[in-house]
């Protein structure tokens, strides 16, 4: 250890990389640690997986954030757990790292709720790999079509997306416009129109967080798309080539989303603190894990509550804005002075359908839908985007879609361990 | 088949889609069969490896390339063999695809001749995810670095590239200016000082195929980058942790990057038509194959020869102008008429070594070199990148690194079968 007090954070998430931000000027040495060496903008992983955006235009290196920031090391590793009377984390592979104050913000892992069959079939849409996965499937099953056609028949270009949260609208409505924008004209040859998108929701309308009326805009933007939506409706079982509903429908198809929900991240399950549901871990008023001086957690795998006691909803706003008031505390703790109570402070919420079509809900009961609230939602997500070259990349991108009609990289790209490379004995 | 004489062009890189784009106007009907969906613009590949440039920018989908030319269909599929009798590819788990007219383009492998240990452990840098496995190690070796500085002792940090032609030039001249502008940033608690890199080349000098200046002017540059070139001299053995050249010197390193040499395509094996130097298929003035009527061979898979007997060089240059020979004597060939026989036209070669510095050798013994050449060599790359998208999203990301010295996508991303997707039961 060194002189200064060290304050590790776990997760180069929007939570973590804000505490690491807000502790520029303190005296704390800062070790972020992350499985990967970049920062995912999950927000926009659905638009890599529609072949929408490059996978680097949604993430950035961690590295490249502190150039200017000394006081912030980082690492590459798995935390798989910790120490408390050592005040360590232990992590694969690596000697165990030692911290004053801990920031867990690891966020959650898709969870399938035990759907049978999801486990070995569903795709889900939570990290950058999954995306890039999800794009290569979507694409060979085109290639498959046009190969051969009757496999149309079986449901090879039948998609199904589970779950009518914002996730599962966006994707539904991003898959139907590359449908019908970009690889109809790709596959000349292929009866495009016969790819249909099934969204399923358990709720008896979509987007239940948000208002009737924006759950009833999504629902008419989608039905105009063609996008065959299904309300009241769950699925019960994945198999290769098929998804079972409650209902008793079975759909052929190859393709199942999982945009249905998700868990905290499993290291919530071995660090002893306590958990809400969800397996969120209970944090009190200050962020801090209760019984704990020093230990804070952030974003997604944190369960806050707002002042009429329910829980903060899982959003990158509050997790950004729950990084500041972690770093505003920690320094306030390394002063002696009492922590503060968090406040959310709620600047709207809103998914994209399609183009020039999302919904809104902004602070004071403001609802923006269709062209409005399509600008307001890109302009959110370019100023929300991680480092200036992204957000360059990312807006021209978009205007090329927007004037040209035109899609990104369709690429059907593997890229494993080294015995993948090309060679030739 | 159709009632049109159908060309099935077997690799669309830039030979195969010369030919079918020429083919526009053609009562034909052409099939472009690929390995990928992708075309790859092979020159920048080191500049994906270096983390200078997206994987997408480097890539284009194939379809996407003939929204406009009605007459083309594309294939994704490996061709394994020819059946001359029933004139059809066999294609791997496809049926046969008969063909009147038939193009080979499928250009070259990487060869290690024979090098004892290269199969294993070098790295070569012939095809898009073969870079970005690249870019992948480079950066975990710094990664691991940073975690155990005593690993540089033992070479993580040293980096050996086989080949002094361009492409062996351009990757070391990339790979020491990542190090001195962007990860000396990235890892301030490494001392990036101590990274080597080490250009090894057989020949007397850099840079064989152009004149001595040329040679000696990349030797110049890359000395003043800090790169170690060492000359007449080559690799013995390679172990996952050291290179072990014809000198007697052992170097400890774990990243030996293969830029010596290629040789055709496998499929140049098995296709029964007559082989030169390297596996290349012999062809005659019109680029046909010998003895075949409807059989053209286009690319670095062919050995064509200029008026004087040479070989012609394995360049884009040469593949694009002989698709566009080959069609037109498709067309002459359908026709009734006899074909011409193809005359390479040199418009010069490049090759970049770092910032603001390249060597350019135009017709006339014009000779470019430092800005000049580079910013030649900037406008060349840049009007051959395939897509119009392409080309402005490269563009952007050279100007980029040019007045920030940042650079772009530093990430470490393995992207495999589906069995590489997040979850949790």
């Amino acid at each position: 250890m060194g002189v200064l007090p060290r304050v590790v954070i776990v997760g180069a998430g929007f939570g973590g990389l804000e505490v690491a931000r807000g502790l520029a000027r303190a005296p704390v040495e800062v070790i972020v640690v992350d499985r990967n060496n970049f920062h995912t903008f999950q927000p926009l992983l659905y638009q890599v997986a529609t072949a929408g955006l490059n996978d680097a235009d949604v993430a950035y290196a961690v590295r490249g954030l502190f150039h200017k920031q000394h006081n912030v090391d980082v690492r590459v590793g798995e935390v798989t757990g910790v120490d408390w009377a050592a005040r360590s984390l232990t992590i694969a592979d690596e000697p165990p790292l030692e911290f004053d104050h801990l920031v867990v913000g690891v966020g959650a892992s898709v969870s399938f709720f035990g759907v049978a069959g999801a486990d070995e079939c569903a795709f889900p849409l939570y990290t950058l790999p999954d995306a890039v996965l999800l794009r290569n499937h979507i694409l060979e099953r085109f290639e498959a079509a046009a190969a051969d056609p009757s496999l149309i028949d079986q449901g090879v270009l039948t998609f199904v997306v589970v779950g009518g949260g914002p996730t599962g609208v966006e994707t539904a409505g991003a898959l139907a416009e590359l449908f019908a924008q970009v690889l109809r004209k790709d596959y000349p040859r292929v009866d495009v129109s016969r790819a249909r998108v099934i969204l399923v929701e358990l709720d008896r309308r979509l987007l239940p967080p948000f208002t009737p009326a924006s759950g009833k805009h999504a629902l008419d933007v989608l039905t105009r798309m063609h996008v065959e939506v299904r309300t009241r409706e769950q699925v019960e079982r994945i198999t290769p080539t098929s998804v079972s509903l409650a209902s008793g429908e079975v759909i052929a198809t190859c393709t199942l989303v999982w945009a249905a929900g998700v868990r905290a991240n499993p290291l919530a399950d071995v660090l002893g603190l306590e958990q809400g549901p969800g397996g969120r871990i209970v944090v009190g008023p200050d962020l801090r894990a209760p019984g704990q001086r020093d230990v804070w957690v952030v974003g997604d795998i944190a369960l806050a509550r707002d002042r009429k006691g329910d829980p903060l909803p899982q959003l990158a706003p509050v997790a950004m804005q729950g990084g500041r008031h972690i770093a505003r505390q920690i320094k306030r703790a390394l002063d002696g002075a009492p922590t503060k109570p968090f406040r959310y402070r709620n600047k709207g919420t809103m998914a994209t359908i399609g183009r020039r079509a999302a919904v809104a809900e902004l602070p004071g009961g403001i609802r923006l839908q269709g062209t409005l609230g399509w600008m307001a939602w890109l302009a959110l997500h370019i100023y929300y985007l991680v480092g200036k070259r992204n957000r360059v990349s990312v807006l021209l991108n978009w205007m090329w879609m927007y004037l040209t009609w035109d899609r990104g990289p369709r690429l059907i790209l593997r890229v494993g361990e080294r015995d993948s490379v090309s060679r030739h004995g």
